[in-house]
């Protein structure tokens, strides 16, 4: 069934469209452009044209992968941008992963100073986290997403169908996302993800809205992560990190997030915020979809030091958001060094 | 004698101050990095710096020019912020002329999804034009400011003693952003400025407040310009053309607006909006300081498909911004092709 979350933010408003994709309205904008992949639009390309009529729309494929979301590829969307004159009363569509949501949410926020963004994730990543929030951005040599703005959706399209195609190490990578929502936001939810099978279509679709949901929730308190907002980043500080030094080819974020997310826990626990049995109901949970994967540390000191390349790091000073029990989350500024080395000692 | 203007946008709250630069308060900043280019480094870099201590201070001097307005330079000031490790509650100041305020406002803001950023305008056109209302961007080949942002400065410091090493053109140039403002918004500054002389610095000093006061209050109403806004893009339209046509290279910006003014206003008069008169007016007071410049439109039906490059053409549709009377402006939607080509025609 069908189903809307109306999101409302201190600058915005747009609709969250669930369930199997119907025709999209367009009739409010001058021209289309429609960014995908060539592997999502191979996939997914032809049925998504047949529920989009529009007089002018062009479609721009790029090349697959994380590696290409950067600066070449951003000036690429906006120079196809610029040859279609796409003026300000023109959207861009994003049809594929987070990466792509990511890049051309950027691409529209900076086109004439911004043009609308329509956003059909076709990953279980990008559609439980990168379709709210409206982060936007690229990679540098120096980190991830370290370029680019907030720039909301004018709409987005959530059709769980997208994900019959995709592989299952990407699938799984993104019920990482799903469980830290839950352990962050919602005890409730976390039981019933230990009951469900996110392998079932129905399952998977109700966990899906109840993440967005929450996510919802949470950065309509806080467009800018300026404050409760930064719980979602829990298991991230760590999970960057381990992006950092395996140059985002080994793992896959919701791998490295989910890597993360067994570090914060050991922090949690050392700081007495998680007991051991909650610490263990976690990795049970990551367990069952087979995300209990362990990340060997080699040298505990350059782990550390590259915390400080995080834009999470403000003033030289570490955040890190950690589980207070299952279903709270808090920001801890004043974690020892010693005491995150005894943390990283324990996975090196 | 120095003032403050305290400016309040939809999402943001900043203080433009003016009078001789005193001490910049950065003490809420971990770093600070300040970009100029080498020639206004040359002048003012000194004096600015005696005005600034933070422990933690980088300075990025860019290449003078228009030219230099580009992807390449924004990826320049961004890489060196990512190896200065500015992070989140760092801050970046634009010292120099429109190019500088431009490009280092947006760099801000798409680093880390945007940071604060200090305006420190050293010429007439920025601190009446660029100083206010937030407008961030690059220029591509397919024209001027097609890619940026709004991101509203932190604060802005305007000091009229930066304007004494300005190059004669430059000055006169920024006169016609003044005029500009007059004439669309206020009869009584209009006449005011009509009576001083500008080259006076008191006269000067006013002039230079009551623009940008004029131009705050509209910016106030209308951050995005989705309406009262779009008043300032008067004699833009034309302008830009202007720029477009001659590559940027043969005229400052103020010069293509002063003699898109006189475009606009010849079609303001066939219009019925200004009187001969009313016209003739805005002629001799941009006369008095040089800028009653002729273009001399090679091809009349080129010159016009190129207002469709221009970012405000919104579903192809063309909209002019005319002087309704002095002191008032129209947006005007329903000229007609042949109407556009009679003045083109009387500059060819």
């Amino acid at each position: 069934m069908n189903t809307k979350i109306e999101i409302s933010t201190q600058t915005e408003r747009y609709t969250i469209n669930f369930g199997v994709l119907e025709k999209i309205e367009l009739g409010e904008y001058s021209k289309v452009l429609l960014v995908t992949n060539h592997v999502v639009g191979g996939l997914h390309l032809d049925r998504v044209m047949s529920k989009i009529t529009h007089q002018d729309l062009s479609v721009l494929l790029l090349d697959d992968g994380e590696e290409n979301k950067n600066f070449v590829t951003l000036q690429k969307i906006i120079d196809f941008a610029l040859q279609k004159q796409l003026d300000r009363k023109s959207v861009m569509i994003a049809l594929g992963g987070g990466v792509i949501s990511d890049i051309v949410g950027f691409a529209s926020g900076i086109y004439q100073r911004g043009i609308a963004f329509i956003n059909i994730p076709t990953t279980l990543l990008a559609q439980v986290d990168a379709s709210v929030g409206g982060k936007t951005g690229i990679n540098t040599i120096y980190g991830k997403n370290l370029v680019g703005l907030f720039h909301q959706p004018s709409a987005v399209y959530i059709d769980t169908d997208f994900l019959q195609t995709l592989p299952t190490r990407e699938f799984v990578s993104g019920i990482a996302e799903i469980i830290k929502i839950a352990v962050c936001f919602d005890f409730e939810f976390f039981t019933f993800l230990e009951k469900c099978d996110l392998k079932n279509p129905q399952d998977l679709q109700k966990a899906v809205q109840k993440s967005v949901a929450l996510k919802a929730k949470i950065v309509a308190k806080d467009e800018k992560e300026r404050g409760v907002r930064a719980g979602l980043n829990y298991g991230h500080t760590f999970g960057h990190v381990i992006e950092l030094e395996t140059e985002y080819k080994k793992y896959l974020h919701g791998e490295a997030v989910a890597m993360g997310i067994l570090m914060a826990n050991v922090l949690a626990y050392k700081e007495g915020l998680l007991t051991l049995q909650e610490k263990d109901r976690i990795f049970q949970l990551l367990q069952t979809y087979g995300l209990s994967l362990h990340y060997e540390i080699k040298n505990t000191e350059l782990f550390y030091q590259k915390f400080f390349l995080d834009k999470k790091t403000q003033n030289q000073k570490l955040h890190f958001i950690l589980p207070d029990g299952i279903g709270n989350v808090r920001i801890c500024n004043d974690i020892t060094k010693d005491r995150i080395m005894e943390v990283l000692g324990e996975f090196s």
